[in-house]
């Protein structure tokens, strides 16, 4: 349904023609600051009509503010602990007037999914289908990152990674395994534990490598030539993430990733770490060894030498970067006419109607960071929840293969046999 | 945590090495006839030492029975509407004695996360990460499946798409868009729309193609021979599922699926329909183009001609078949020493300990399976939930862009102009 | 948290001083009429400052208008089954000033547990905890009781059944075992049958007894004069609900009422049907008989002579109307000085501050009403769920004990010997 | 339905008589000490049979054994964090043969509301109605509770405080004002402060008040005799509590306080402090005034000097004693023949079977006890998850209104205008 998450819960409204559209955030901490700000700067880059890349920007199609207005749960710019709505107006919000183009359920929209779930539908735009629906979600993981990074100094950020055939290297790279893959991987790993927004924020492309850019660049004024549009991938890497987070069995921490994607539209895929490339891996070239870390302070003494798991382990985090891959479809609605039927059965033609986004990865790049944000902010809460009545227990002495402490020199219980478990 | 489901809801429990495994089953159907008969088969097919190809079967290595006792929730062999409670005893659950293994958090398994999470795992084999727990998830999918099958004639196979590097050729056809990939595509439809899973268990590597099940084989042989592991794909087709399914915005049916299906241990991804390669191609030839549909005595007159949208629209079932791909990475234990380090920190070499499952693959299709219907089946439940209300309600007169009907000739509000909605 | 119900879900926010207050209703049934008009009515009932009985009204001290806006979910005044928010906006939410009356928490208020709980609290009036928080819930319930009444023709009608030691005859009656009591009883049971919210509302007391209600005044009157409070109880019957919902075992009808109304601010206590006065009768005269009923076109042949059970056995409802009381304690804040201690532990007194409301139980009648709209809505929309579901299953031949259906003449397992079941 | 709790989560499973009951509990924290021995003694006085005065007890009559089975969440005797099953067998579990007694639906009993909910119920006992099915409910408490007594020290502890009219002079003391009633108040107090279970067990009636309790062994013997059932109610204390659990606005603590209690089989009301008492209060004599509180190294530095709020304010604890009292009807199973009518509405007499247990008060102690315990439990969760994301944040100034904290003398923003603030 419209909410999101256990502890950390996100419930969101509205459609694309509506009055408003915007959220409630439920569970917050309370003590934190908080102002309009902190959440205004990723709906900005959210917003439609930032370049003539994606949504077309003369000030007559589009000119959507997207501010922002908390209504509840703050005082004196800090958070109260108690529900924080948020509104963002919408800025037509007339009932659509019946036309021709209405006899047809749009190709590969929800127009007729949402009739046959609900018998009913908005008359405008995409209604709750509508990219606008996601205001709420990038609102509330404004909140959720401030919170992250303050307490947790967790950095998310995504990029495009691929546009059409236009893709970065290491996507193909991770194919093979000559000494020329592993150069553009060592490059992709590197790229990771450093990249920041305003590298991604660059070029409106949004990919950080300046070439690819270029490419992508083309695929999107093709199609957009073309009157057509285009797919694309989102990569978002997690940085500083403590180990620990992710709830075994259904709530592992990729199954939350992968439903926080996957609900963003026009998804069709999600992969973690290696994903689909490591189906064609081996063994022992995928298993990361562990190595010993710096870590100043915490008993997080351990880390992987590579990291094909993606920074997760038993549905667990490890400490290692998070990483992932979103697939997105070419947007729907496009400025051809297109054979289909109508409503009735009848074949027909669906005429053109205006001038569309050639392409939705750029701007979904906040959208994904969003997501990613409000997944960890819960987890997070839950593996406090645990920690911490845990951390109120007496301690108790632990078998050592139920500890990974080693026995002492002599001790009992070191000599039986080994249980085989393969499974 | 350990539920998965919102009206139907499924908890689980147990570890590889505990008294038993098993689950309960809340929200179930009254009235459906039901015995431990129904749920066997998939637990049969999900077990361990099936054949050579994937779990040793030497009998002192792996003789589980995994014969489940229904507890509760039936009577005189009909479902009462009350929980189900599902055991499946464990064979062996002896504490595991200490050895120098467990020096060594086993690379890319779950040692070092669950102590990181829980600060003490279980001794032996994989705890709760082992994929015998699964088997409580394949037990409640056997009760959900049989409703579905009953209800609705819902069918939901799943089959071996991958095995490392060998793979059936609709993966990688649909990336090309020559007339001979057209024909390996149709031939992928064809397949979809009437697969069995007999067909599948014909070969124990459970792919469909012979040809490539030859491949696959040798594959895993290889691997085996290497004391090494492969990993693989898993394609599921459900079939028969009526449109409507699915929860805008955040539990949408695709995102609920990926949820269900990257909590299966080992799995690293998941696509619907054109997934990873629908992001190559442009809008005109990704849209699905709205057909007749021979439907009788239901008012879902519409289907697509194509299914890139792999049978959900806007997170909402459409009616077509539902299709989608999960990736398995090759299993951690391997036969092979492995350079890593101690959880102290202290370089090493963790000696290999027996023999073990090459690949998962072949076993992991009635988890699978077993997901997608626990998915389905809540989604039927709470759309339920809603159209059965919304039916007792007077009807009302819709606006025609609110209700995909044609307004009458010469009504009004036909002729105001569009507004322009392009989110 | 902020959010009840499972399927039919409401999620509110807002303290007493910020910009505004509401909710967001997810799960709202599609295809039904709704406008504001259908929300305000309640909203307009659970507004201070009605009359001098309850709130002061001098128009500077109280002039809230409470007026909801509808934000999404409805287009041309129909539900289109996506969430609707409203939001009702505060006059005032200028942040609050330091006095010398903050040095205290006020007694019987939240100010200390809340910054046990936050560390932080609203700086004014009562914050979250503040009665302004339930404009959400009753904005929520004019949806939910539009539906109930549209679909199943239920009625939900609260009255103020006690103010201090004034109360309604059957309150005292139900101890009791004499002709007078039974026929005392007999009114009461009569008055349920048929009570309407304009017969409540032509005393602003809100108690249909007019004899009683004089009585009431008087005690708030009383109170009023000695700038003291007083407490009470309304009463609240549930007219037309189908029987079957309420799920056992843990949300038992009576037990998800009981939920809803000590979440209410001030309420200390429930009692459903016989409620603590039942403990004091023995079995014979508690149990409420079978009879035959009335009922064209249903199955539900049922009732039950008297009702002791307040229309739920087992958790489930019987179709005999549903019938609670909820006590409200006196309102802690009184026009008083008060003897307690500041946040420091310093002995002091509280000086008063202002005039206020000496009872709430008028105003607290439509906020009962309100919940239990919430809970029976929700309770419907889950028992629809499995009701349909289980619809669509080939029928099955039942054991005449699993069915309550009499065995054929001669048939098979009659004569079998009881089970001794007596827990 | 079947699960209670958002952190801590219980799902119970069972009836009276399937093969067995019990429940998944998952959620716990790791790394206690834990074995059956920790779970059993709840059960055992859960038992039926314990005395005569309850169930009856002749051997043949009553054998259950009731012993409770680990199956998983635990190794070595301690918790893995991990879903902890319980299993606790029946004795038997053969289907009922039809009788004569079967044409009826039994008076106040669920055989008829089952049937109209899943159209089917099990055909002996109570089914899933059963007082067995809380057999579930007493395991899963048994782990909260020792969390609870090791982590905080709270300690749980009910009573029965009435028997039909027999009733502890607290109960009808609490509605007057004079010396009289204030000594039994404070007699109250004092004993809640340190009532323990083995008191409680002094006398299998349960009531620790010597000669109340001869009356109550009075009305149960004479219910007895007659053929008859009694009901009562059960006090109960939760002592050591901290404060700032309870999650405001729908999960307040005494709401869900209230769920849980009336979600047992047979209760009919709830009260909380002052109860329905505290409604004839008046203000000024209700609220509870702040006082300083010895309270070694820590900040909950106040405490109330009298204690009508029940250790609760704003849904949220305030570290005083969590006090309230439970309604029991009297047991529906009577040994007398009742008139009433058949399944079919046929008016007949349903004749006695068998003998039962005249009261079940003394053994719902301890479920009334598990109840509060699993409340408590979850709350601790929620507030920790909370409190310790929380306490990660860096600290903030805060307005001395929203901190509870005296402005510096001389500092700014003390002088302004109260806003006026009622509601």
């Amino acid at each position: 349904m419209s909410t999101f998450g256990q502890v950390f819960r996100v419930t969101t409204y509205g459609e694309s023609h509506c009055r408003s559209v915007g959220c409630i955030v439920d569970g917050c901490p309370p003590g934190m600051a908080l102002t309009e700000d902190d959440v205004q700067p990723q709906l900005s880059r959210r917003r439609p009509g930032q370049s003539n890349l994606t949504t077309p920007v003369a000030p007559t199609q589009r000119d959507e503010k997207d501010r922002v207005e908390i209504q509840s749960g703050i005082e004196c710019g800090v958070t109260l602990g108690t529900p924080i709505a948020m509104v963002v107006r919408n800025q037509d919000h007339r009932p659509h007037d019946y036309t021709e183009t209405d006899l047809y359920p749009r190709p590969s929209h929800a127009d007729w999914t949402y009739i046959q779930k609900y018998a009913v539908k908005a008359s405008s735009g995409g209604g709750r289908a509508s990219a606008r629906e996601t205001i709420g979600r990038v609102a509330a993981a404004g909140i959720a990152e401030k919170y992250l990074k303050l307490a947790y100094g967790i950095e998310i950020v995504a990029f495009v990674s691929s546009v059409g055939k236009a893709c970065m290297p290491f996507i193909h790279a991770q194919d093979g395994a000559g000494a020329k893959s592993k150069a553009i991987l060592d490059d992709f790993y590197t790229m990771l534990s450093k990249i920041s927004r305003s590298d991604v924020d660059a070029d409106m492309v949004r990919c950080p490598d300046a070439a690819c850019c270029e490419e992508m660049r083309k695929e999107i004024l093709e199609a957009k030539a073309e009157n057509d549009s285009v797919g694309g991938t989102v990569t978002c890497v997690i940085r500083g993430l403590p180990a620990g987070l992710g709830e075994p069995c259904f709530d592992k921490l990729e199954a939350k990733l992968a439903h926080a994607m996957l609900s963003i539209p026009a998804t069709k895929g999600f992969e973690i770490g290696s994903g689909f490339r490591g189906t064609t891996m081996r063994g022992h070239e995928h298993n990361d060894p562990w190595i010993k870390r710096d870590a100043a302070g915490n008993d997080r003494a351990l880390g992987t030498a590579t990291n094909n798991s993606g920074g997760v382990q038993g549905g667990i985090s490890n400490g290692e970067p998070v990483y992932f891959r979103v697939a997105f479809k070419p947007p729907a609605t496009i400025s051809r006419n297109q054979e289909t039927c109508t409503y009735d059965g009848v074949s027909g033609v669906l005429a053109t109607r205006g001038r569309h986004d050639p392409c939705v990865v750029p701007r979904a790049v906040p959208i994904v960071e969003a997501m990613a944000a409000l997944t960890i902010m819960d987890a997070l809460m839950v593996q406090a929840a645990r920690q911490h009545t845990a951390g109120r227990l007496p301690a108790i002495p632990l078998q050592p293969s139920m500890s990974g402490k080693a026995p002492a020199p002599n001790a009992a219980g070191t000599e039986g046999a080994l249980a085989e478990a393969t499974e």
